[in-house]
């Protein structure tokens, strides 16, 4: 167990330790500490370590400062410069929500970014200041089109963000593969099989075996709409933000030296400018009020709304300390120590 | 066969006799008709029968104005004043795409309304116009929530849109659960059983019988991610937009004389603000051609965009005439000649 505050303050010295501004350093340390505080430890403070990996080899340029072009009342175009992709992230998401403060809506498009973190965090962190929000980023090719047999597009990450009152927001945060890649993996590692809706093997089959899913490609959820969804996302993150698309998108495992040239879409609505806080806190309340009386399947699994269960874990998490494997906590000692 | 200008015309003046004004006539037989070019007669201009249906039993108010309000430089609310679906709709979508031409980006959410045609033509005239945009709608619920045995959500449409060249839009239309309860009954109807994953039977569990799924809800795309999604639509298009969400929506076939008060989300994004048309349009044909060069699971069928048969259909109807049912003709042709 480790306190929150003790986290961020670790994670942001082992960040300084490799190059990054001590203010650079605690935003991205924030996103990474928020998927952590949300019990997604693969998009946490256990990523610093391939963050510094890129940064040593140059792949990612721990000293640089986005850029943000404002070029229409609402609109901004944010240059990431091959930041960390949380400096870029937080960078956009500061300049959308700050548009949205005079506009009543604000879009940053960012190119030239890298890996962001959880887009839950963006959103969460919109929520908190009265924004509902979407945050988006494209991502290195892991899916074949419906129909293709060779990796075209990303599992795109998207978060949709609303306030609720007493820090209840509406944050989902998901990507659009049915399954992530470790759950095919597992399958693989006890001999078991998968529903063929997961994934194709290299041919662009639907298969049940998991050892020829990892050969192949993840399916999409709902099929062509989720491919359609991924396609989507990668044209408001990736091609009108002015950054790489599907192919084009560099892979971190393939080409760490080189840029990624990550593409992100922040959208921030000033719920303000639609009624009064008790007015969206009473319909919030309402909203989920109904969803948690329907009557569930199997009684013992009462209905939730996305994203209940990590709002439960962050206050838990809070309250109790942010359960942290060992092992992350020395490689974050490590790299805070070589700065001193 | 009906050519597009006669369709248009003649439903415009079968509403008309409806008692809806000459412009918003023509609104609405422009929505629709986009319907039936895009082959997607469910959602074209049949429809001028229910909405009748609705009109005369005064659940729709033909004569209504809707009332666009700016609350903020980029963000307006519409009252659809219970207007029909495509009024209330055109007008919102005309106010967002005029706030987005002075502030790059506009938002105008819209309550009071009702079904307001395929979600994807709101975005196809946007992308005519040079906006991305996204469009979508709440609706009344058929759909159970994750774990749960009885409809709270609406299956809600969303259609994302980008600009193409030479009028290749990218245009996705899509409801949020993976398969149209009429894909069930046409099961059911030749007693094949269905895949689990299409709907659950009225206690909430996974069925593969139609008839079952018929008795019981429709299953979003990858399971709570589409029931996320349903949500997030909900949240943006009825919540936020001071209209009805959830179980609050009402029914069509249930209240018929009841205001339905459904809410849109209209969202549009000035392109030209982010580059020039050669600059979008050179990315837009590189983003096709990356995905039909994949090379094909079955050699027979190569690999689309979405939206691209809806394209090829528009294209193939605006030259050689719209495929409409004589009985839509016959009843466009009857309300019609109610009003001379």
């Amino acid at each position: 167990m480790i306190d929150e505050a003790r986290l961020g303050e670790l994670a942001a010295r082992a960040l300084a330790g490799l190059g990054v501004s001590p203010a650079d350093a605690r935003d991205t340390a924030r996103i990474l500490a928020l998927g952590d505080l949300f019990g997604h430890h693969t998009h946490g403070v256990s990523r610093v370590e391939s963050y510094g990996e890129r940064i040593r080899l140059a792949g990612i340029d721990a000293g640089a400062k986005p850029q943000v072009e404002v070029v229409a009342p609402a609109l901004a175009k944010v240059d990431g410069r091959n930041a960390l992709g949380p400096v870029a992230g937080m960078r956009a998401l500061e300049a959308a929500m700050s548009l949205a403060r005079t506009q009543g809506v604000g879009i940053a498009l960012v190119r030239n970014s890298n890996h962001f973190g959880a887009a839950g965090a963006y959103s969460w962190l919109a929520a908190e200041a009265g924004f509902a929000s979407i945050a988006a980023s494209n991502a290195s090719v892991t899916i074949a089109p419906t129909g293709g047999r060779e990796a075209r597009l990303g599992n795109s990450p998207i978060a949709f963000g609303v306030p609720g009152g007493a820090g209840r927001h509406f944050v989902l945060d998901m990507a659009l593969s049915v399954v992530a890649r470790a759950k095919i993996r597992a399958a693989a590692a006890r001999a078991a099989s998968i529903p063929d809706t997961w994934a194709t093997d290299r041919d662009g089959r639907a298969t049940t075996d998991p050892k020829a899913a990892l050969d192949g490609f993840l399916l999409p959820i709902g099929g062509y709409k989720g491919y359609g969804l991924a396609l989507a996302v990668d044209l408001l993150a990736g091609l009108l933000a002015d950054a790489a698309y599907l192919t084009h998108v560099s892979s971190w495992s393939e080409a760490p030296r080189e840029p990624g040239n990550l593409g992100h879409f922040f959208l921030a609505i000033d719920t303000r400018r639609l009624g009064s806080g008790e007015w969206l806190e009473e319909r919030m309340r309402d909203f989920a009020r109904i969803l948690h009386e329907t009557p569930a399947a199997d009684p013992s699994k009462p209905v939730r709304l996305p994203g209940e269960a990590e709002l439960d874990t962050l206050e838990r998490q809070r309250r109790e300390g942010i359960a942290l494997d060992a092992k992350v906590i020395e490689m974050l000692e490590r790299l805070a120590g070589e700065s001193a």
